[in-house]
């Protein structure tokens, strides 16, 4: 059964997906501001759209668009400003 | 509102991305053979898995891996055979 889940008020869902090398979840973020804490390592790849994300102990926005990915380590929090809908996959280790 | 589409009794799910060039929705197919008809060209890339498509016209499964995409007609017929849960974007024109 494939799970759908959502997050901020249903601004943020995702689906998961497990046929590849990691765990994985693919989801479209609706604009808006959101912080997110890991559990687990955490790649991050833009599918569609932009995302503009502030990396742990950064205080610099970075861009990331289609096919570009960021990492972001166990137990970290991370800040994204997304300006239109956009998709991403993201794969836990 | 985030849109979340479910299809073939939920073993394929989608989720509707406006951001892009693109109308588009980005999908988790559960492992199984599914036939799929189109009313607008749509441009299947496979995010995260496998998918074998057999394409109008032809008698042959083509497999389609990550980064890769495919294209079929409007009012066309495709066939799809899912090993293990594999992720994909699809944009309509």
């Amino acid at each position: 059964m494939l799970m759908v889940n959502e997050y901020f008020d249903g601004k943020v869902k995702s689906i998961a997906v497990n046929g590849g090398d990691l765990p994985a979840t693919i989801g479209v973020m609706a604009p808006g501001e959101y912080t997110f804490e890991t559990s687990q390592r955490e790649y991050m790849t833009v599918v569609e759209g932009k995302l503009r994300v502030k990396l742990p102990g950064s205080m610099d926005w970075l861009v990331v668009t289609n096919g570009e990915t960021f990492t972001v380590e166990s137990g970290e929090r991370f800040e994204l400003r997304v300006a239109r809908e956009s998709a991403y996959l993201c794969k836990y280790e």
